[in-house]
């Protein structure tokens, strides 16, 4: 583990219906979940209304929890150009919410994360969230969205620092 | 001209670097552009402090001229999904602002802009910001991205009530 004791991850699953999030902390050489979930949007609200519930959402966990930087999962695989467009505004989101607060922002790849959740790059969702449950012993399997959230800090947490200097947001895009 | 006297459009043609933006009342007949122009982010600015700009500026323009509904073009060509995902983030942002301020959203694919402000579907942007230009009599030629937004602001103008019912910001997607 290359964190330092104080470090406090903001991790975030950005998509439109269902965002995953987490909030986990270094504890000496454990990772400690203060909390995760999903923010659930209703089938019947308009986009706008989901990316307004997204960047609420997530600054009342940022105010709650005093982040102290944020890791997102990157947006690489997609059915199609129309599903990137919405993914995209959904992540635009997340990542008001973080940069509102000044939070550093590093991104991960898919891949790397069932890495460091799993011990490989492919990997279903369930075993995902089985193998955080037992990295983080928490008492019951987390929610998918939840848990690929918990499994970004995770991934964040088990990167070296010359990683990381590849995983902070990029100026050019 | 189907435009109600009173109706006030926010039109908006986002871009992480630049977001063409305008304000554009009807007057009876005419078409009066309050204001316009473009939210420019300096290329050192990361993504995440783009997309807050875009989000904040246009909230100050919302607050100062007070419109009553959003027009937006459709992102639909893109080079690459990469380019899908970052130019949703910043239609994510626009959408915010708009949906935060309760204004309803409508959505007019660049084919049909440019059909309502040139007169056919394919037109370079200076033939957009030239009919623009003479269409609302304007003293100079605006820059290309707003001129891109007040053509958007036209189109939503010369909708009929049909084609605005199918405008409308779609609740699935």
């Amino acid at each position: 583990m290359q964190s330092t004791p104080t470090e406090r991850v903001l991790a975030i699953d950005p998509a439109l219906r269902k965002t995953g999030f987490a909030i986990v902390e270094s504890a000496g050489k454990d990772l400690r979940a203060l909390t995760y979930g999903t923010i659930v949007n209703n089938p019947k609200l308009l986009p706008s209304g989901c990316l307004v519930a997204i960047r609420e959402q997530l600054n009342d966990v940022i105010r709650q929890y005093q982040p102290t930087v944020c890791a997102i999962e990157a947006t690489i695989f997609v059915q199609s150009l129309k599903t990137a467009i919405v993914l995209g505004s959904a992540r635009g989101a997340a990542l008001i919410a973080a940069a509102e607060h000044g939070l550093a922002i590093y991104e991960y790849a898919p891949r790397e994360i069932k890495q460091a959740a799993v011990g490989r790059g492919a990997a279903a969702k369930e075993q995902v969230a089985f193998m955080i449950r037992s990295m983080l012993r928490l008492r019951e399997t987390p929610p998918a969205d939840a848990a690929d959230a918990l499994a970004v800090a995770i991934t964040h947490f088990q990167s070296s620092e010359a990683h990381r200097l590849t995983a902070r947001e990029a100026r050019r895009c």
